[in-house]
């Protein structure tokens, strides 16, 4: 499988701890801290502590597994501990995880002493096909998702199949969703391949093809100013579910599973507002709704929802903005719709 | 006075209230945020308000004044205040203040949402001549300074000397530390016009002449590689000095007494290890020791100050490095000092 160059750093996706090593011994790194969870941390960490362990400059810090995790504390716990270290700018993080580890980490490494180098080993197929390309570092605060974050690239990332065969079902769905994305915005053969897929788990060819679409969408368009908010798809009225359900309930929505909700909203405002042909949004819902569980969404819901899709940072002087589709494979963004709209959307998905 | 381009972004040096207007209304920003503290808003911000009074969309944020503010609680303080304010990507911060609100305020907005817009209105001398010029936005973690922070320009910087009349004498000799440095560096002539200068209120050509040089430098190497390390004379051992002063202290040293210090020491290191001559290690050894109130050291603070050194983020493999003179006006980067060779210059520093 190719290695993909992403702006100025490679993605490799096999022989992905030897490439680590090989980046390693490469570089002329001081220290190297592995930022991991402790779930990551008992099945990926022990086989890249062995291959690093010639180099005998590996420090491990675990915090935490989960999105609870990625605040400004943990970061803080995270920069008092390199400086406890001694880090210093020739420092090397390694980010060994989830979304969680590697948007946190990349955050963490980014801003201490002005920024150090980071490399990504994405150990969910979430963080595969989505965190690990396109540059954004990020953590939350008060509740709202990635709020305060960079944009600055890792110098490689790392990645494996290998790493999800331990992987709950659940955690496979939740990047499924990304890269399901990633065929309704620009590829409709992709999209169809994915449907006809064994997708308990996905073959490392699909995991490519996602990172390949991704890569570059991103590439034109590194701050987000244009085309790049295609990968905005599902993620607006996505993003205010899984916030909501964060905040409230015990068992919450994965990023994936919040998002498949957001996209069935979406295809169905697409339909009302920019021609979505009736039979793709019929097949857009079936699709998720056979993949992913129903959230129950009631109207007493809605105003909450609203509050945080206005406050999204997507979103510019108050008005709500979506990535819509004019067919599955064709995007359209900067669709404002009001707040009547997006109750209807979700009044439809509650009623599928 | 002539603007300067620094990178990609101008400084003004006259009318700068008005200037800040121009660029406001040119710019298509939903929201302006002007961050201040107590002792800045009592003199410029109500200009600066008045000024802006018929845009309608200001708020203000104020933290403590202090370096003691300069952390990531005050920080996520602001972040929060700017969610709950619902500032979006395309709001402006308006940094209105002395080094720790400029590198502050830098900080809070280049991670706001991945990043919004700020200008920077310096109003201490120090914030003019340095702070102001770099793009280094930070904070201050555990006693550490500036150890969390990113490389990112402000969008402008609006100064005048008119800013610094009501400044306390300690905060004009402040600044003066690091014109002296400028000249010590790079320019002979300058350091020879600011010896015999009336310093109590420096003109705005002296200004002028040591933001050119500070961005003359800074354009060359903005990620601090090489050349901009010129810009470190007399911060490896004055950190150090501020650092523990400001720990241990009840009315610590400013930055630029920490600083002028720390000049001296490294005056001394320059003519032991490579050829200042004698007469000018004197020259430079007696106009800061007029100018600057002696810090009392004594042989129990070094082993604390060493560590303080070995921590410094521009130090690498626990060496401890300076950048040292070989004549006034030439600068000469990477040398590493032992613990004795410090300790010797500090006590040189300590008889003098």
């Amino acid at each position: 499988m190719q290695t993909i160059q992403s702006d100025s750093y490679p993605i490799f996706f096999e022989n992905s701890i030897q490439e680590l090593v090989n980046f390693v011994e490469r570089g002329n790194y001081s220290r190297l801290f592995i930022l991991t969870d402790e779930n990551t941390g008992e099945f990926c960490l022990p086989a890249i502590q062995t291959a690093l362990a010639h180099l005998d400059k590996t420090d491990i810090i675990e915090v935490n597994a989960g999105e609870e995790s990625k605040n400004l504390d943990f970061c803080m716990g995270i920069w008092k501990m390199l400086i406890d270290f001694g880090a210093d700018r020739k420092a090397l993080m390694i980010n060994v995880g989830g979304g969680v580890i590697t948007d946190m980490g990349g955050f963490v490494a980014s801003t201490y002493k002005r920024g150090i180098d980071f490399v990504q080993v994405p150990t969910t197929l979430l963080a595969q096909v989505d965190a690990s390309v396109g540059g954004k570092t990020g953590v939350d605060l008060d509740g709202v998702k990635n709020i305060i974050g960079t944009f600055t690239q890792p110098k490689a990332v790392f990645m494996d199949v290998e790493f999800l065969k331990t992987l709950p079902p659940r955690q496979i769905l939740s990047g499924l969703a990304e890269m399901l994305k990633h065929g309704l915005i620009v590829d409709r053969a992709y999209w169809d391949d994915l449907k006809n897929s064994d997708l308990s788990l996905p073959s490392v060819e699909l995991v490519h093809r996602s990172v390949e679409i991704k890569n570059e969408v991103v590439i034109e368009d590194p701050h987000e100013k244009g085309i790049r908010k295609a990968l905005n798809l599902g993620h607006t009225i996505g993003h205010a579910i899984e916030t909501y359900s964060l905040l409230n309930d015990d068992n919450p929505l994965t990023h994936g599973e919040a998002i498949a909700a957001g996209m069935v909203c979406e295809a169905y405002l697409s339909a009302q507002k920019i021609g979505l042909p009736n039979e793709e949004l019929r097949e857009i819902s079936s699709v998720f709704d056979k993949l992913y569980p129903r959230y129950t969404l009631n109207e007493a819901m809605f105003p909450a929802l609203l509050e945080i899709m206005q406050n999204d940072k997507k979103n510019e002087n108050g008005n709500i903005n979506c990535t819509l589709l004019t067919r599955i494979g064709q995007y359209s963004i900067d669709n404002v719709c009001t707040p009547d709209e997006i109750c209807d959307s979700l009044r439809y998905y509650a009623a599928l």
